[in-house]
């Protein structure tokens, strides 16, 4: 199996796996019981919120909230910052969970506005700038896309918004960055961060959201009054640490990992331009994360490609997971892509398990599978 | 460690925790991918969603939506069916997470109104059939209360419910109840019904909620659509298969499980009748659940006993592990307890893990540790 979907989900680590296996066994208490063993479950949850800030780069005493994946973690930022009097600005290259939440929220009543991208699949600065009007209390910027691996300036983005509307909030969607790039919420003034366990070799049903000292949020889940009463229901500390651990690892030997990846990604590049299919790659090659290649090939429809290579058990993407149901691809489409640059797409995405050998079997299969299509000329 | 405290949590069963090591690491795959092992995925899925409605004895046309939590899914239910123009009926008995979400509709000027219950903590019938009027469209019951293991007849409720208005829905709270009684959605006329997994020896960090054809639900959580548009946010597929093994392992050899824990139960009953012990069994003995006891010992405070407990490694609750947090007990004062009665409470939850030597040696130290207690008289 050669799989290049790590954008939709990562295999989980086997320590990881088998952590939680261990802990949730032998520590499986409710957090929220008062005798010693459950404390101490307790004290674990408290200190992996630590462990997050650290890999965060945050100021220790700033708040984790584990939620049961970042859709919640999105929706609650959205949901829980959304004012009738105010205005929240998200861009066109959001994910669904940030979007959609949006979308509704507009079809009750409240002010959102959409912040157009540029070509290469970042956020216009200069939309940005024209729409930071002083009611506006939230801005949601994905961090890195999931559909091209495009790298928003977070620093940048947060320096126009501080200064033009210093009470503005900025909500970064960190789930296709963290663990890919470096993150340092402290230094980019970032308020809120999404983070998810499952694109990092961590188990699903697991993530959270950072936030800072600006922040007010009111809960999306109620109940019990877990998570600082932000996130009602038991929580899952197995689920929780083994996220943390993975994403310990992902910033352990960052650099060796990147330098893999960055190979990797190269490598692709390279072989394929000595091919002579034809495509383009989509977003600006020096601004995008190692692990993802967005390609459109011409002539041929991507899902078709996606599963041609099914049978040399060749696994990617057309477009992300989440959008694969919908026709079209709003993301793309916000960068301005023409339908035949859309119709090819295939987004390759690597781990720091996948090898050279991998790259070189899928250029072969693409190849011949590409040259098979009836329709390419 | 004598672990009586199951109704606040159960330990996961070793062969779930191994199944779900194992699928989460080997069918690690997104089921929203379109590509084979992705699709058997989203498959196993499928048919993890037919076997609960089996357990539930539900029409297997009905549907069934994994959640992250309990809470989650009461949340779903209430958010989801709260219209401006009607009213919702929740009873006074019900567990944080569907009455904390009630006051917070009621505070957003949703019109709810609540059901008194009987001094055995049971809904008062009388009070609900007279708040039943034709703008209620959701009446919300739990059917085993988390605090005392009253069961609600739910059958007699909902044949109340649908004779006074055919058209108001019913949601069950399921949490304590599945597992420990029988499940019929389909004889009972049971519109929604929560089931919680780790209550029931599975994992953590999985829930469901069931609902059938009469449902019309809005989403909570908004994002790529999955659980068919009703919870966004990648599944957790591991623990959603481990939770229907942990549900099904519940209902298999369910009357030798049971008949166990009326043993367990009536030993302790036994055992504690011959002691000197002042206290009172709330709840009706004949309608409890017999995994449940709450008893309220006089002269002493619950939460000085647990700790007493502690040092002999036993394990029990000052009513549910939910409400721990909270001084007085909301459900135990709507039974009509008076303050001593609540003072000295204690959950005692029973598991099929749970032995008669476990109850001989805590009734030991009930007796040792009460009268040790200076304000005993």
């Amino acid at each position: 199996m050669i799989y290049l979907d790590n954008s939709a989900t990562t295999q989980p680590r086997k320590e990881v796996v088998d952590f939680i296996s261990k802990y949730s066994f032998e520590n499986f208490f409710n957090p929220s019981s008062v005798y010693q063993p459950a404390v101490k479950v307790k004290l674990d949850l408290d200190s992996a919120r630590k462990r997050m800030l650290t890999l965060l780069n945050a100021d220790l005493g700033d708040k984790v909230v584990f939620t049961g994946s970042a859709t919640e973690a999105n929706n609650l930022v959205l949901n829980g910052l959304a004012r009738k009097n105010k205005k929240i600005l998200i861009s066109s290259g959001e994910h669904p969970s940030i979007y959609e939440t949006a979308k509704n929220l507009a079809n009750n009543g409240y002010n959102i506005d959409f912040i157009a991208l540029n070509k290469d699949g970042t956020i216009n600065l200069k939309d940005l700038e024209s729409k930071l009007s002083q009611d506006v209390n939230l801005v949601s910027i994905i961090h890195v896309s999931n559909e091209t691996g495009a790298i928003n300036d977070i620093r940048q983005i947060s320096k126009l918004i501080k200064s033009k509307n210093p009470t503005c909030l900025l909500h970064c969607d960190g789930v296709q960055a963290f663990g890919k790039v470096g993150v340092n919420v402290f230094q980019d003034n970032i308020d809120l961060y999404t983070v998810s366990s499952h694109k990092i070799h961590g188990p699903k049903g697991v993530a959270c959201l950072y936030f800072n000292k600006n922040v007010n949020l009111k809960p999306h889940i109620l109940g019990g009054g877990q998570e600082n009463g932000l996130r009602s229901g038991t929580e899952n500390p197995a689920g929780i640490l083994g996220f943390v651990m993975a994403g310990e690892i992902m910033y352990e030997n960052f650099d060796a990992r990147i330098k893999h990846l960055k190979e990797i990604k190269q490598h692709f590049i390279n072989e394929l331009e000595k091919t002579d299919l034809k495509y383009q790659i989509n977003g600006d090659l020096t601004n995008t994360v190692n692990n993802i290649l967005s390609i459109s090939f011409f002539g041929i429809k991507g899902e078709v490609l996606l599963h041609c290579l099914e049978k040399y058990e060749i696994y990617v993407s057309t477009g992300s997971a989440c959008s694969s149901k919908h026709v079209g691809n709003r993301v793309l489409t916000a960068m301005g892509l023409k339908n035949e640059e859309m119709q090819g797409n295939i987004r390759f995405s690597f781990s720091e398990f996948t090898t050279i050998s991998d790259i070189d079997t899928t250029i072969r299969a693409l190849v011949t599978e590409i040259h098979k299509l009836k329709d390419y000329k």
